[in-house]
């Protein structure tokens, strides 16, 4: 659809995986990528291993422009992303004196523990907490973020500014009370003749009608409404 | 932890992508699969491109006991699941005169769109949907599911009886109202002396307090209860 940089999400964390925890960053760095021009090409959840950390992060960085990580970046020892990251860079973990300052404020006892949370690959550059401190990290294109949703948004926050977009991806919308089978063909029809706009069908059953959102995504404004207006005009000629 | 069976769950769909839709099918499945004894260590949310999810099936079929999918399995033109698992299994499409059956049933017109969702790879045997008669598949160890979370539990529960599980994951929990720095070293140390079970710690926020929440995770229930019970006296001395 678009020559925009490619961005991939990894959310690692088992409480992710085990059903016990809902994942609430993807949504929110999906819809943010998709307003700065980074096409989010793919999302993966995996588990709190080094190893495996390692070798998704140099799959998806050698990849894609941007990889966005979130989760594993706290003291406990169930915490890994720092050192997984190390092992994917080939480089060693460092104290980083700026982040062992940021997280000795207000006279908190910098422990073992703590001190692990200013511990970084070597070569990362911090990235800010405005919430509760603890730096996230960059290294090459590579952003570690908390996990925690209300610290994820906060850290994405600081290092958008500095991200290259594209054009933005926007999107307009039609709630069609019709089933899906009944409006597939006109709607492929449209679909092929508008190759430079991306067409979406969301079917939905709401106060026992079934029908479809209809969304239409590219980079042009005026070209999504022209085709929202054909799909309108021809599914719904009385609306 | 065990030697369980594993598990790839694949979501499908640039809505999830794109931050239009929050899925609601992992964390289900995440549960569903532990209850089953089946260790789900991967997830990957990806487009709708054949290319691209034939490729994942090939990879995560040859690794994992078992492939669950969810979304792309409807009648419109960005429905493109079942021609991708055919493309990945290297087999036709064919109609299969069931699921034709059962998407004909209430004399609904059976038009080439409505037929697209009777199309499976050859080889396939239909997954029942009890919620809207369209039919899931499965084929080899990947089973195809809808991506609308009432037919993907709906269709999961028409499958899980086959599945051949392992011991049950089962879990319990403490929340201890400590930051994490300050708990991170004795946890540790537990987590050291008990390497049959998985510790987890995953901090919170909540009433202007901090805490964290504490899991064991595990399939002896006797060797949670006993772990938990030694993080409960190392942390909640008073409690």
């Amino acid at each position: 659809m678009t020559d925009n940089p490619t961005a991939a999400v990894l959310i690692i964390g088992n409480e992710i995986l085990s059903g016990k925890t809902q994942d609430a960053n993807l949504k929110f760095l999906g819809e943010s990528l998709a307003r700065l021009g980074i096409g989010l090409v793919e999302a993966r959840v995996i588990r709190d291993e080094p190893a495996v950390i390692a070798a998704v992060v140099n799959e998806c960085r050698a990849r894609h422009t941007y990889v966005f990580t979130t989760g594993g970046i706290g003291p406990t020892h169930d915490d890994l992303t720092a050192e997984s990251i190390a092992l994917a860079f080939g480089v060693p973990l460092v104290v980083d004196e700026d982040a062992r300052r940021r997280i000795g404020r207000g006279g908190r006892d910098l422990n073992p523990a703590r001190l692990k949370m200013a511990t970084v690959p070597e070569g990362a550059s911090l990235i800010d907490n405005p919430v509760s401190h603890a730096p996230g990290f960059k290294i090459g294109n590579v952003y570690v973020m908390a996990g925690i949703p209300a610290v994820a948004r906060a850290m994405f926050g600081a290092i958008e500014h500095e991200l290259r977009g594209g054009d933005p991806i926007l999107s307009a919308s039609v709630d069609v009370f019709e089933r899906e089978g009944d409006i597939a063909a006109p709607l492929d029809a449209i679909a092929r003749r508008h190759g430079d706009v991306e067409i979406g069908s969301y079917p939905f059953a709401r106060d026992g009608r079934f029908g479809a959102c209809l969304v239409v995504r590219g980079t042009d404004r005026a070209r999504i409404e022209a085709v929202l207006a054909e799909i309108r005009a021809t599914l719904l000629p009385d609306g």
